[in-house]
């Protein structure tokens, strides 16, 4: 494409791709997203999932096309280990992976659900360790190689998972990671940052750096705590991280994790990188787990929001009325359709102007005579929307067109 | 600060501070924050703040400390223009700004309010011009030099504010603006990305360039379609952008803006800026807003939800046991009470463990006497909040643990 910000269903920036922008690129030829909503995502404080809704998700990310879906830690119930169980059975196309804590035990439960691979959770820095496990480090360590050692001999894909390591000093670390993928055993590594506390700026020389140490396919985990969890997931890929953990809308323990949704959108109309999903089941599946689960999110929270595409000022309602049968790509990054959402409309409020006056009268088969009635119906429009705080019914704007026009 | 990532109030990443990150960090001496909840924050499609409500926010922006509101735009209602009159002449302590489009009218209704400032918009990429307008290219630089003149002859600090700059070309468009600043007035320049679609990696040789080219300060206004306006006002700021243009919990038209409390305490506690405010307001404005507006934001958002401190999973339930008075940063990037949040707290749902019932057990004063006890409750809370889809109260903690230890 010779300009990929630029197609016929999204218009983002040139500057994205000058070479100033492009040269430290270093994007891995395939790039995954592995879903941790069915695990981390729960883990939100009221989040809550029966086996038949994590089953159910687990389709609609199969839908999407996510390439892989963490589907729970079995010790958590009985309830989840049998979510997992079904998840593997239905074979559903991602690569299902469960989540262990260094322990025998979490190993076994979850190689005895079927999945391919695991997440197995090691404390790495030295004072969560102490403070938070309250254990010697050389306990942490021992545990985590037994676990490891373990997940191998059962045949897992084994991904390390070091808690907190991101408040960790970086080569110890990583001298850390390296023992125990020495005397225990490693697939991929997951960069964690458990507490969403690392800055974008950090993050290139961060991957460079573990990358250079660590001869494994990099996998990065990072939380929303500053709203940086999707700015950072693409700092790390454009760094050469192979694997992003996301979730649905960014749930997630604490302030949650890197919504998938910002990542694969950003990737495929602002960085020329199209990961393979069903694109157009973005907003379906998004609004579907608000469903089930009473997560809000901003009415107009960009990509997944319902209220995203309704356009209230007179200014881009002149604009909407003037591009939105030649150039719909003048108000809006990419079209609605293409993540599944409605499409733009204009609703009457108090931001209305002339422009919405003509787009509904004309929709409702409406006749407004001159200038002067149409000022005075937006006068009435705005009074309205102050005496009821909010946006006007078509019915509404009729009234009101009927009122002034006699 | 010898650790600017660590202090008694927050922990973040020390790799944040590595010569590797810091190294192109150009930060301006004074940063400000250029709030435009009031006037692109209330173009939300739906929200709707009246005179009282606007000047409340006024106040709270103030109390935050924020450098400069911009009010609103007096042509859009009588009410809006009354509402910024009023927060003029409250003298509330941050610059007062409003905001106009290209129109003499609108710069003198502006004016008329007593401002310090006005932010003019301009139509600036040639697709915009031609389809969303419908005007000839003159038309649209005319009406900009003639209103800008006009403005700084009213003795407005006058913000050029190009609508759609970041689609288009960068040299065209700074061609463009260069020449309406000769012809017209501008004392500063606002990175406009109308939507949204500049990746975080363009930004900094986009400022970079931007003041190679204008002498005059820039300032930035990115809005949140990819849910990556925070962190591109971030990158800005690093390359040496002087104002932030943000909103409270990040409103806005279309998909809103970049929050300001994401911005704030990221610089604050994971780039050792400090811009002056009063940390310890955001929490509660927040809420405020959402109180006022019936704005949703998930649950537990970073920073501003208000479920964010809640902790269910039983292991960091554990954590939390055993950190909470000597090392409580364990559990969080920054303490709640920096930003007026309630503490961090543990709740009874799905997720809970055994920590769970030595915590809850121990507040209400209940006595369990076992290991195996604790396991039945544990299995008893995790049906129960299967059952209710939610967590459960302390009451129904209670008779759990009295239907186990008879």
């Amino acid at each position: 494409m010779k300009t990929p910000w630029k197609s016929d269903k999204w218009f983002t920036s040139p500057w994205n791709f000058l070479d100033e922008t492009t040269k430290d690129w270093n994007f891995a030829s395939k790039i995954k997203l592995h879903d941790v909503s069915l695990r981390d995502g729960e883990q939100q404080a009221g989040l809550i999932f029966n086996k038949d809704e994590k089953i159910a998700l687990a389709e609609k990310l199969a839908e999407v096309g996510i390439h892989r879906i963490e589907a729970g830690m079995p010790a958590v119930s009985k309830q989840d280990e049998e979510a997992i169980k079904e998840i593997v059975k239905r074979n559903l196309g991602p690569e299902i992976f469960a989540f262990a804590r260094c322990m025998k035990e979490d190993v076994k439960k979850a190689a005895d659900t079927g999945v391919k691979g695991i997440i197995v959770e090691i404390p790495s820095s030295e004072h969560i360790i102490k403070y938070a496990y309250q254990w010697p480090l050389e306990k942490a360590i021992e545990l985590s190689i037994e676990a490891t050692q373990y997940a191998k001999e059962l045949g897992l894909y084994t991904v390390f998972f070091p808690i907190d390591m991101s408040r960790a000093d970086m080569n110890w670390v990583l001298d850390l990671v390296e023992r125990v993928a020495t005397e225990g055993h490693m697939d991929a590594l997951a960069v964690v940052d458990t507490f969403g506390g690392l800055n974008p700026h950090a993050i290139p020389y961060l991957i460079k750096k573990t990358k250079e140490r660590i001869d494994k396919p990099i996998e990065v985990h990072f939380h929303d705590d500053y709203g940086l969890g999707a700015a950072n997931t693409l700092m790390a890929l454009a760094a050469g991280a192979d694997v992003a953990h996301t979730t649905i809308s960014a749930i997630g323990e604490r302030a949650g994790n890197a919504a998938y949704e910002d990542v694969a959108m950003a990737l495929l109309t602002m960085y020329g990188i199209d990961i393979g999903l069903n694109y157009e089941k973005i907003y379906g599946t998004a609004k579907f787990l608000r469903d089930i689960s009473g997560l809000q999110i901003r009415q107009n929270r960009g990509i997944t929001g319902d209220n995203l595409n309704d356009i209230e000022s007179g200014i881009v309602s002149a604009w909407y009325y003037n591009v939105k049968d030649v150039a719909p790509l003048e108000l809006v990054p990419y079209l609605p359709s293409l993540t599944g959402h409605p499409d733009s409309d204009v609703v009457i409020g108090k931001f209305s102007g002339v422009p919405t006056v003509d787009i509904w009268a004309e929709r409702l088969g409406l006749k407004v005579d001159n200038d002067e009635q149409k000022m005075e119906i937006v006068q009435k429009i705005k009074d309205k929307a102050y005496e009821k705080k909010g946006l006007l019914t078509p019915e509404e704007f009729a009234e009101i067109v009927k009122e002034v026009v006699r």
